[in-house]
Parts: structure tokens; C-alpha cells; sequence
């Protein structure tokens, strides 16, 4: 396998193509690129200038994801996906998902012409955000087939998905075209970590063995709102001592909990008048862990505190589920080849779980999927300030290359 | 002293005349009244009707205070001022002030032709709430003739205090007129409790010994905010967690210490979403006791125990005062003898303190001032629901009677 000497140069040109895809934006001055706006045509514009002078053929299909396809002479030869999103929160950085298909062509070019035994089909999904349409994954949807579902519904102004493919120039009559058909061997996405696991480890770049699930609820206490002078301690029903309560027991196993993570991110207590103890508190709870028993366990245990800190307050408590999405593993073959690419390339391959959705929870569904992640500086993401190391780029181009290698060696081994 | 012997009519009328005041609103369906609205005028002529029916002379002050005085025809007699306020909330009940300013007159009634050795001047304030110009009271300001200086303070609408009065019909220039002068014995308020320990305690009556001091200060916890799935536990800076660790501090100290409560009403954790970590939370503390050196304790005790918050949990904590009330004690003499009168009246004269503020804090500064409660059912205050017992308004014109009854014989023995 020919491999290119200039790992540096190449991570540059990575980093840069970010930029350019940065500058198609919705909003002047910020990065926002939702769900097939217009500026999304520029982006894959950029992408297939690259694309073609590596000589590969690009389309966008009917979801509006723009794809690669570098096809093998193996006759019966599987495909590999590599891939990521293209689509971006409001005022979103420049790497969250767009890095991961510039790093997809960058690896295309590190292999020149290098013959693989598998076809790789490099994508970059319109739509993983779920910005513009509430629900996320249009792209990964459309990919493995199941985003006929979406079609009619709306964003806020009223339009449907099915309406804004058509705007955007695209026939979502052949939606089914957009389908990945054939023998697929497996599903690649690289993309920066969102958070300080890396970094704090003084880490380029880590090996995905899960997605976490996770589980979303708006939760009430109700007590007796009061005048904050004249009701003594001993009578009152407050809804905010007793949600403080909560929101400690909630830290504190998810503290003693391996992997746990449990948020309260949003917290309202009415009337909310500084004189006026609080009647009723509205909050939200978010917590995910990489094994489902896990998770539902800590949540379980949750509102039986809540019921009890409810019970001796004088309280009521009252939840309700908002979202429950299950944990994902990745494909443990897959995972155990990346590894062993990290490993060949001097990177420490030890095992994290995502604490957030990715493409790959959609993909890794039908076929076998593996992540890897890339250090976030600062843990930032969804920010302006958003960034990632030249040098975490590079190991990931080193690592990439080493895993098509290997993957390559026991596709032929098959 | 000729007394009525029908205190239960009394009472029953003393309510009437409540209503018929609730009557008087800025808002059909509500009882809203506030500084000088014009429904203040149809108030006064209510109360103008009972007390042409006693022989009094009435007037409105250049503060809008409604007065009625009863003469002693005892040479160099001095003043008892007796009195509560007639402006509401928006969508108050019928009984806060108002109660206060009617049992007057119907005391008066009951006193008949009796002679007093002091004259007693009834003062129906004409703002106490300070809803109008975010200053509260007003009426009794003009009454200790310390008024002046907020005439020229603006309401929402950009009205000053000085307009709203000529607005109504007043000569702001008589201002001075408003003053009380001579040699005033001391002031009497009755007031609904707008709490619950009477009902509590099961008792009609509660004697009032000191209105509460209070502080009320702005709080904020800054950390960082995070993405709730990616950040594990032990790299949060979390600013909520931190919130809520002080937010139960504040109601421990506040349980174990007599007297004082804590309050905090209205927080705000930003950015507030579900699946964000909160980076900042604003939050607001109010603290009230009777005695300020214990308050002034326990606020410095709960700043100490933020800061020590925010260092263990990696925060940053700031506080700003927004309004400090030192605390009032009732004159101790006038308090034996209101304590005296209800105990000859089979009530337990238990001293209570106030959380809220009245005009005896204001008025209590200048001349010796008592107050009696009237249990709050439900200990509901400011809502359309405030009610009032008739059995607890006897007690309170019995109570009231015996007083100045007693007090007329201190008076003569002087």
C-alpha cells in the first residue's frame, strides 16, 4: 500500500478544507448549516473539487448526502462506509461532523491507487443535528433506509422534509436510491470527542466501544408557594429545597456510579419572585450510560428518591419521558482492528463510550460500525471556538490509513 | 365605657364594609387598588358613609391618606393614631390593610359617646404595597412627613408621584399637611397575619413584638457549561450542583436557628437546556429575623459557606445586596398593654414577629407603635382567596375595645 510521506501537509489540508466548508453558512459571521439550506450546495462543491482530482465520482443522493464512491476491481467485493455529517447546529464550530468526511477524502488520497479489496463509499450525511426538524439522523436514515418515515414532517415554518428536498433541487421520489444496497462490510466515522475525556488523559485520539443510551424526563415538585416572611421554616412546602435535594442525589450516584452521567440542565421554580417561597419546581433530568441496565437501573433508583425526598417534604412528584434512546455498541471485530491500528501507530487504544448521538448509532444499527475519536481541546463543541490539534488530525490519518490496511488484509484472508 | 352588645353584628358589618371596599378596582373582576387610582375616591366615600354615621369628621390628606379624627375634649390631650392601608397588590384580597383601617371605625362605633382622655386620629393609608412606584409606603411616609422625597419618583408609565396626586384632585403643595403634629401616644395596627402560624397554633389573635428585618441579595454561581452526554462527573464545574448544595445550606441554617427563615425564590440556570450542563445559575436569597445581629450572622455564616461551595466544587460565587430593612421592635409599654387587653379578653398573648413589612415599621420609627394579627386561613395573603374569620374580627373588636380602654386609664393616671 502506497502511503503518502507528508502526514503533516495532508492534516493541514484536512484542517483547511474545514475552514472552506465553514464558510458555507446560513448566517453571516457564524457557522449554521441546517438541513439542506442553500450555502450546503457550496459545501459538497468543495468536497467534490477534492474528490476530483483524486478522480472519483460524486453524487448527491435524493437525502441530499453527498457521496463518494471509490470502487474495487475484487470481483464480489463488500463495501466500506466512512463517513459523517455535514450539517451543523447555529453558531456551531468548524469540525463537529465535517471533519470526519474531510478526513474520509484525505484517507482516499493517502491511498493513491493503491488497490482494496472492498469498494469504500465515503458519504457526508445532510443531517445529523436534528435541528431544523426536531428529530436528527435524515442523512443516516436515508442511508440505511428507513427515512421514507420522515417525509412530511415539518420544520417551524411549517415546511415538510419532503418540501425542503425539492427546494434544494433534489427528487425525493427516488428517496429509495439514496439506500446503500449491496454487501457492506462495515461503517467507519471518525469525529472530535465533544468533550474533556482525551485531553484530560493528554490523549490525540480514542477508541469508541459504545454509545451511550440515554434517557430524557421533565420532572415536577409540587409544594405550596408562600410568603417568604411570614411562613416559618417548620410550615413550609417547598418545591425548590426539595429539588435541591434531588438534583444532589442525582450527582451523587451518578459520582459513584462508573460511566454514569446524569444532568439536570434545566430548572424553573414558580412564581420565581425572590419574596415568594416556590410552590412548584419544573426540571429536566438527562442521564445516559453505555449499558442500558445500567442506565434504566440509576433512573429507576432516581424517582424512588424523588418519591421519597417528595414524601418527607410534604411534596408531590411527578415525571414524564421525553426521549429514551438505547445504547449502541460498536462492532466488536471492527473495534478490536481499529485498535490494533492505533496500536501500530503508537496511540493508546484505550476503550471510551460516546456520551453523545452520532450517524453511527443510526448506521451501526444494520451494519458493523467503529468510531474513532479525536481529541477536543477544551472539551468544546457546538462553539465558535470549537477546535482540534494538527497533530491529533495527523494520528488520525496515520491510524485511518493503518485500520484500511488491515481491514484490506482480512478482507482478503475472507 | 359604654360598650356595644353585639359584638357578632359588629363583626359581621366590619366584613361588609371589607367587601364593599373590595368593590372599589381598577380591574372588573379583581381587586386591584393601587396609589391614588381612581377607585380610591368611591374606598374613601365608604368609609366616609360609617363615619358621618358616628358624627366624625373626615378628609383626605395631600398623600391621599383618608382620615377621621374623634376629639377628647380633655385639655392637652394627646394622639392615638390608629390605622392600616387601602391599596392592594394586583388581584389582592379584600382584608390586607383595608381590615385594619374598617376595625378602626368600628371601634368608634363601639366606643360610642364614651369620652377618651386622647384623641384618636384613623389614618386609611393610601399605598403601602409599593406596587405602583416599586417604593412602598407612601401614605404613612406623608403621615411621619418624610413624603417629600419621593415625589418626584416615576411609575412605569413615566407618572411621577407628584403628577399621580394632582391627578386625583390633590394639592401636592399642602404636602406638609399630611405631617401629624402634636403630641402623639403611640399607634395602633391591625392587620391580617398573611401567615400561618395562628391557624397553626389555633388561635384568633397574635400579638406582634417586632417586624422582621430583612436582606435580600442576588447570588450567581459561575462553572462551566458543558455537554451533558460527553462530560463525565469528575470534570463538570457545575454550577446547579453547587446551586443546590447552598440552596439546602440556606434551609438548614435557617431550621436551626429560632426565628430566622430563609428563602430562595427565583434561580435561573443558564443556558438551561436539558442537555447542557448549567455554567451560571442566577439566584436570589431572602433572609429575615427579628433581631439584625442574627440576620447580619446568618447571612455572612451562608456567604462563607457559598465561597467554600464554590472552591470545593472548582465554581466561582458573587453576591450583590439589593435591600436591606433593619429590623422594628414594637414599643415594648404599648405591646404590655395590648398583651394585657387581650389576655382580659381570654386570648393567649403569645408574642409573634412579622416577616412582611406594614406601615408600623414606618410610623413605628417616629411614635410608639403595636400591632395585633388576625389569623390568615390557609395563611393566604395577596390572592383572591385571602380571607378573615368573623369570630377572629369579635376577638380583634373585643381585644380593641379593652385596649383602649386600658389605655385610657393610663392615660388619666398620667
Amino acid at each position: 500500500m502506497t502511503l503518502v510521506s507528508d502526514w503533516t501537509a495532508l492534516a493541514g489540508r484536512t484542517l483547511a478544507c474545514c475552514l472552506e466548508i465553514a464558510a458555507c453558512t446560513e448566517v453571516p459571521g457564524q457557522i449554521t448549516r441546517t438541513f439542506l439550506c442553500p450555502p450546503m450546495h457550496e459545501a459538497h462543491a468543495r468536497l467534490d473539487a477534492w474528490a476530483a482530482s483524486l478522480g472519483l465520482q460524486t453524487r448527491e443522493d435524493a437525502a441530499g448526502n453527498w457521496r463518494a464512491t471509490r470502487r474495487s476491481a475484487r470481483p464480489g467485493a463488500r463495501t466500506l462506509v466512512v463517513g459523517s455529517h455535514l450539517d451543523s447546529v447555529p453558531d456551531a464550530g468548524a469540525y463537529d461532523g465535517v471533519l470526519g468526511v474531510v478526513l474520509g477524502l484525505a484517507l482516499l488520497e493517502a491511498l493513491g491507487d493503491t488497490p482494496l479489496p472492498y469498494h469504500v463509499e465515503l458519504v457526508g450525511f445532510s443531517e445529523e443535528e436534528g435541528v431544523r426538524f426536531g428529530v436528527p439522523f435524515i442523512g443516516s436514515r436515508a442511508l440505511v433506509g428507513t427515512a421514507g418515515e420522515l417525509l412530511e414532517v415539518t420544520d417551524a415554518g411549517g415546511k415538510t422534509v419532503a418540501q425542503v428536498i425539492a427546494e434544494y433541487g433534489l427528487d425525493v421520489g427516488r428517496l429509495e436510491e439514496a439506500r446503500l444496497t449491496g454487501d457492506v462490510l462495515g461503517y467507519l466515522e471518525m469525529h472530535i470527542e465533544q468533550g474533556p475525556v482525551l485531553e484530560a488523559e493528554g490523549r490525540s485520539l480514542g477508541l469508541v466501544e459504545a454509545i451511550a443510551g440515554q434517557s430524557r424526563l421533565d420532572l415536577t415538585f409540587t409544594g405550596k408557594a408562600n410568603h417568604a416572611g411570614t411562613t416559618p421554616m417548620g410550615l413550609r412546602r417547598d418545591a425548590l429545597t426539595g429539588t435541591s435535594a434531588f438534583v444532589l442525589a442525582a450527582e451523587n450516584l451518578a459520582r459513584s456510579t462508573p460511566g454514569l452521567v446524569a444532568t439536570v440542565g434545566s430548572l424553573t421554580p414558580l412564581p420565581g419572585a425572590s419574596n415568594v417561597i416556590p410552590g412548584e419546581v419544573h426540571l429536566t433530568l438527562d442521564i445516559r450510560h453505555a449499558r442500558d441496565e445500567v442506565r434504566l437501573g440509576a433512573l429507576d433508583q432516581l424517582l424512588t428518591v424523588a418519591e421519597g425526598i417528595a414524601r418527607e417534604r410534604g411534596l408531590t412528584f411527578s415525571h414524564q419521558l421525553r426521549m429514551e434512546e438505547h445504547a449502541t455498541p460498536m462492532n466488536p471485530a471492527l473495534t478490536v482492528l481499529l485498535g490494533e491500528a492505533m496500536s501500530a501507530e503508537g496511540q493508546v487504544a484505550v476503550p471510551m463510550v460516546s456520551g453523545a448521538g452520532h450517524d453511527a448509532m443510526l448506521v451501526g444499527q444494520v451494519w458493523p460500525a467503529a468510531m474513532l475519536f479525536l481529541r477536543s481541546p477544551g472539551g468544546l463543541s457546538h462553539h465558535p471556538d470549537e477546535a482540534v490539534l494538527e497533530e491529533d488530525v495527523e494520528a488520525a490519518l496515520r491510524v485511518g490509513a493503518r485500520f484500511l490496511r488491515l481491514l484490506a488484509e482480512r478482507e482478503e484472508a475472507r
